[in-house]
């Protein structure tokens, strides 16, 4: 697959990981287990050496995977640490993936470990200073490439029309974003001093507003979302949103969000309508449409199929260009 | 796809393509959306110029297509006439493709749009004579390739085996048919003066009886039937009816009929009886064999599988024949 | 397919053919049609010559079969009988396969007709032998390559883990099996003079136990399993077991199981009981197993993914090898 190896990517959120059950997930075309012992996790290639078996239909006792086909053990390191049928001897280890369980997520890395820097990971800190009353996550399987996903967030215009009753006021569109790059980082801002606030935000207009996308490589980004009346600053209402985007496989991906904010934090009220408005808008209107543009597009590639481009899709074109040169880099082509 | 391009495919039954609402269909392997301004219907390619989204997800209002991503607008005529993110420059247009309303249907050209003539649909016009009361129009989407549906048709022997208690009498296996040829035309005559007449006829027999298939290429076919018992040559009953097959994909077609007849005009129970009859054959008779048969020969040619081939096949080889010729002279291999 | 044609191949129970229905089924990618003739069985191409359609969707009329499209008819010989469209000629013959009915089974030949000998259909008289009140018979359409199965009987210690309820007792992890090997044949024996009984067996511990398959290319095995009380020699049950596999396509195979036993033989509470654990064990055990397997291996070849390997494989890799050495001889590769 053409991604990026040597980096962190979400695989789940922590919480999906249970203490005595195991998680499958396929990441970069590779089938993973997740579990726990004694509460830390790991992730193992979910494959027995011995005849291919998913150990993630096994048993998990004790921090220790049991391959349900002819009960190899095998230890969080991957070594093999019971096997009924000969030594458990080195050459049994399944791959071990260096996993990191942080800002409530767990991230996989599935390059070079010897690279793997956990300082590396991007600093979400704001996850945990949420409280849950505040916060919101979601996970969303999506039937297309992880970029289109990717440019669904860095040009954020796409929500004046496709979640016109929660996210869109036509803000994002008539303001020009300002985009600044570093060497893995670009940052696509929109702010305005005067503009209509989007339904789900419950600013009067007219409202200073701004949209703040910050994209870490691969697809991690954080996006500041906030504003206030004009005539009122004191009544500011700002977010703090995490999207993560995973490559499973060419065609598909998983989609990871989370929504902190530094108003009504107790008001179980809101959070239940701010739930529904994002569900919906991730799930009922962003995935249809980027699994339609899938389909459409098939497995060519964009730049191939000679895009029009405006400038709402500069943002979109720093990214993809920084990831397709660190992808190279890597790669060595 | 090994098509006839420049020619007049049905895409539709006109009354399937309302007022307000969009129609995607795939033909010849692109994706095709139909929609009206002010009753005129059009046809454009079902793919916005910037991210590829299908545009008949989108809104459609006062005959403008509203891209449901990122909210550029299209006229009937494919032009972009609003862009929210920049100038709406002629690049922006979409392809328009020829399409006519004729016939009850709707006729799209696929290929060179300049030397789209609409003079050259078939004349039909047996079905606008035809009141609503006597005509039955069906659309079947079938899961083989458009070829073996007109091999359906203009070996109509079938009807003697696999529509042995509508549309079958034996008729068209006993009686040898007669075939006349010309450039992109082919006609396949039964005509008897003593036979048997097929359930669905209701005529005693025995009955003269005659089956006309009028093969216009690419895939329209008029088949006259009918007949009368000998004995009383004034209770004679005709029918005119279409078989229109246009290619999808290279394994999936659509498949349009419309029986229209000279009698009972006006009698709703004959006609519901008839629908039966018809819309049994097609869907529950014909599509699977076809269907089943496509999976047998996979994606093979049919003359590189070697079949046999009887004098009842000799209309079928004549239009494979001269649409291959017609094909090979527009890509002029 | 790389699989072994010249030999006997299960297509199918006695039992699943009726006197008066066709039975379709997919042998070595071939689509075969089994019907009776006055009791007998045949085997023919399920495709006409004529069109390629399914000749088991049509009729079977007096041990002959009539083409549902253009009404061919083709007697159990192969032979065109009827052709309604010309002359009935040797050339419209369809393909024949040898089949034979013995040991409750239908067997067909799919290489060289003319090699075709009975005689070398494994000997399995123990099945007519029991009693039908004794006999134990399934099937199982396994999305998985046969030689999957084949590993899944010859390595029995996989009982001990996928099916801990009903066969497994350690027994087989625990005891060394012996390995005798002949041309197209190879005996894996399990014996032990004091071992812990399986579940199902219903024998007490401690118990003499043996377990002993009976491979026969290109995928049918014996195994006979039993034991008794060391205590009670008087004791002894004994069982005789067919596990018979046979390729549908690359990727998916026919899974026939048949257990005979020596005991409890007008048992119809025993016998019940035992079915539920077989099916339990064959189609909620293994069948998801080796299907999992199959997915993580994909098309990739065995031996290219560099198993790890035991000395409880060592009966499977004896067979594999013989297998392969056998398929090889009869391509000339």
């Amino acid at each position: 697959m053409h991604c990026l190896r040597n980096c962190w990517h979400q695989i789940a959120w922590a919480e999906e990981l249970a203490e005595d059950a195991m998680l499958a997930r396929t990441v970069l075309g590779e089938d993973v287990v997740l579990f726990r012992n004694e509460g830390v996790a790991s992730a193992l290639r979910d494959r027995c050496p011995h005849r291919f078996a998913p150990l993630s239909l096994g048993k998990l006792e004790a921090g220790q995977v049991t391959c349900p086909y002819h009960g190899l053990r095998f230890a969080d390191t991957g070594m093999c640490v019971h096997n009924p049928h000969g030594a458990a001897v080195a050459s049994l280890a399944v791959q071990r993936y260096p996993l990191v369980e942080r800002h409530d997520a767990l991230w996989i890395w599935m390059g070079d470990a010897g690279a793997a820097d956990p300082g590396s990971i991007p600093d979400l800190s704001f996850i945990e200073a949420c409280p849950e009353t505040a916060k919101i996550r979601s996970y969303t399987a999506v039937d297309a490439h992880y970029e289109l996903l990717t440019d669904n967030i860095v040009d954020l215009s796409h929500a004046d029309y496709l979640h016109p009753t929660s996210l869109g006021s036509g803000f994002n569109t008539r303001t020009k974003a300002r985009i600044t790059e570093a060497e893995d980082r670009v940052v696509v801002a929109w702010e305005s001093d005067s503009e209509d606030a989007p339904p789900a935000f419950q600013i009067a207009s007219p409202a200073k507003l701004w949209t703040i996308v910050d994209w870490f490589a691969p697809a991690v980004m954080v996006v500041r979302a906030g504003g206030h009346p004009v005539a009122d600053p004191a009544a500011m209402l700002d977010t703090l949103n995490l999207h993560s985007m995973t490559p499973a496989t060419e065609t598909s991906s998983h989609y990871f969000a989370c929504n902190t904010r530094s108003f009504k934090l107790e008001d179980a009220g809101f959070n239940a309508f701010l739930r529904g408005q994002l569900l919906h808008a991730f799930q009922v209107e962003d995935k249809p449409m980027v699994e339609a543009v899938q389909r459409r597009m098939g497995t060519t590639d964009l730049w191939s199929l000679r895009p029009a481009m405006f400038p709402s899709d500069r943002g979109a074109v720093c990214v993809r260009r920084r990831l397709a040169k660190m992808i190279a880099a890597e790669t060595g082509s």
